[in-house]
């Protein structure tokens, strides 16, 4: 929320993911663990596209560890099966101080397949523990460059 | 909720998950998707343990196509990592007409590191189209098997 | 080879392969099992493309329940990473009676990263059991649309 | 090969795989990529026993970056499915300067379903570039541990 109340719009791209006989599983569809891997790419290239760093260097020029989910959720309304042309649109949704949510939408032919949301922290190392996250202020640089 | 709308109880069921280089991402901790993958075990494992039917047989046993996820979500509290050995807790929550609630629980340490819950169907093959899914009902003596 | 000793040619196709956090490990690489899954599909995709049958409909077609890989092997000489942008070009080299090989090779910035092969079988479902294989004769129309 | 030319015998380790749902393709069978997902975990699991250093630390023990796999192959006789309980046995088969190759047997029901062998790396980063790799001599008492 803005400081009138009136919720901010942050920016949201798409890809196309075709859905390929890896992701399918004994019932002919897509195994649902697969979706959340969509959705970490659709993070990723989503903060690329907006901050203009390549994706791979995100966690260097913020000194991150990563954008590591704290939470993770979908529903899936229509299966999708091998040979599917799908559209992922990744929406970032809120900004917290250190954490941000995001909003993912699955179309195929025009009509929603399944939906997620995550929440997810901007994460530093912890000095004491590399492998402890520790959550960063989120630069307000970024955070202006996702507004639309 | 039973008739007298004291929930009812259902059956749960354990395991260990070693917790290995595979699982882990660049920030070496363990990638999201994978613990949506150790559910999918989780769900499998305690209908063959309840049931008593081997989880490979329960699609052809009860006329199935599997046990479709239609929502899935996750907390994650504490990063699990490379040679972390975890406690997965799966529990049936909830028994609807075709769908039923699972509620995942892993440990490490005595800690709880994550938690996670699902909603599946029952679901059969359509006939029109076999890869369109139909629920069917959860026959009773499942639903009585899983009664603690 | 054909009668007269002369190796035959056969089709190839290439497509992209952008690496994902997804896709690597904690050495901050593609870990080595993705690459045989960029193989899978490529496979796959070559058949689409020289039959012009949709992949996904492929084993219909044909009466098949995949095309199931007997020998597999690589040989990596660049790791791939985060955010490269990878060309992954499948041919297939060689017919058997009811195999054939392929050839998958993988170039970053027009050097070549990795080089594989498989083995694989035209494969239907064993009459008396739906999960054991049975390897067919590969139809001469299908060996005839690979040659160059 | 030792200095008389007999073939020097290294120690292998065996544990079981449950193979789940979350293994098999549409055609009801492991998929392919899974094993090599196998194979890394046997190798990883065989340096722990074998060095008694818990495989998380393996790479700070040794200043490394990984074990990585610069070879691999896999021939697959028999296919699994879900359900099957496999037996993964893992073997140090020769020791180079820097790298070192492994053998994979996967048994079932005491008979070979498929065989793999890897090579693999001594590997620390590149001074010049954490994501490139540096084969480093593999450390005598290492070797000497393996032996058998």
């Amino acid at each position: 929320m803005t400081d009138r109340g009136v919720p901010a719009s942050y920016a949201s791209n798409s890809f196309a993911i075709a859905i390929e006989w890896a992701h399918c599983d004994p019932a002919g569809i897509v195994w649902n663990p697969r979706f959340f891997e969509f959705f970490d790419t659709g993070a990723w290239r989503l903060f690329e596209t907006v901050l203009g760093v390549p994706r791979a260097e995100l966690n260097k020029r913020y000194g991150l560890i990563g954008i590591a989910v704290v939470e993770a959720g979908a529903n899936f309304m229509i299966p999708l099966k091998f040979g599917d042309i799908a559209e992922l649109e990744t929406t970032l949704t809120e900004f917290g101080r250190s954490s941000f949510a995001l909003r993912y939408r699955v179309h195929r032919d025009g009509r929603l397949a399944l939906e997620g949301q995550e929440r997810r922290v901007w994460a530093a190392a912890h000095p004491d523990d590399p492998l402890r996250l520790r959550a960063l202020p989120i630069p307000p640089e970024v955070i202006d460059a996702f507004r639309v």
